[in-house]
């Protein structure tokens, strides 16, 4: 039986800090970059110091068509010739998120089934071998391995093993898959 | 901690069985009954021997406000009180189906978060103590303690201790709770 890996969307293969930064130039005529986020360690909505933007999540569209993060395609497809995959992700407090992420996820993941796409509000019942998450709450309560994808509400955790881009969950797989790695 | 119980959506707590019947009665002017399918131990579109009525999973308001499954409400706000409730429910299959389950829920459960709603397409990834199913596939590959909540469709299983309504469900969980039943 092949080993399952959890993968999380948003910030991991999705980039919603892409869509605020484009509402919030359309807005305001400033553009706010990841590196600002990352200089800073904070979440977009906290960095604009604006919750209007925390409330564009709830919108539908918000999530429709969003940047793919780099490598994170072809990594997927690589690990799903080794492993089970299942998308995780907490769509549920974003009620008109559902569609747009089950359309994104079809568009951009066409090699994954619906039936490996898991929409939920927690994530301490989903029982895989591993999650890989920018939220360290996630991992904190999950029972199997955690993996931090690198994010700037995340870069003062140490307990996690933590990832850089998908370059990296790619040399920690191929070491993994080979049993090099003890858990 | 609170033991983990997942509750499966269709035939369990929702009823498309009824909606289903109502559909065909306006296609055709005949009715046919939940005593039918018992009877003869078929899926509603099997019965009907019609696939236009599996389609018509995939539409848009098929699983706007169906009937609730009597006594689901009162016995689930009961278990609330004494274990975590997951309603996980395989909807995955059935885009379309979404925001219709989830606005179903916080009509007629208001008393659950959306944190504990479950949308996916699989349930052998679901981590809780219980899961109460009207699909031995779910009940199969689950690795907690299964319940079959009687249908049609499961009639001839005796592999899971079977529950014919939410009463039998009170009646389970008020021994489980104390420790009588050992699993």
């Amino acid at each position: 039986m092949l080993k399952k890996i959890a993968i999380d969307m948003d910030e991991v293969i999705a980039h919603p800090n892409a869509r605020f930064s484009e509402w919030y130039e359309r807005d305001y005529g400033i553009k706010i970059t990841q590196e600002d986020l990352f200089r800073t360690g904070k979440k977009f909505y906290h960095y604009a110091g604006d919750e209007k933007y925390r409330k564009y999540l709830f919108e539908k569209g918000f999530f429709k068509d969003l940047p793919v993060i780099p490598d994170s395609q072809e990594v997927v497809k690589w690990l799903s010739g080794y492993y089970e995959i299942f998308i995780v992700t907490a769509a549920m407090e974003f009620r008109n998120s559902m569609e747009d992420k089950y359309d994104w996820l079809q568009k951009y993941f066409p090699f994954l089934s619906w039936k490996n796409f898991v929409f939920c509000g927690r994530k301490d019942m989903i029982l895989t071998d591993f999650l890989i998450d920018d939220h360290v709450k996630n991992l904190e309560t999950f029972p199997g391995t955690g993996i931090l994808y690198n994010a700037p509400h995340n870069l003062e955790n140490t307990a996690f093993h933590r990832v850089n881009n998908w370059k990296d969950i790619k040399l920690y797989f191929e070491k993994e898959k080979t049993g090099i790695i003890n858990h």
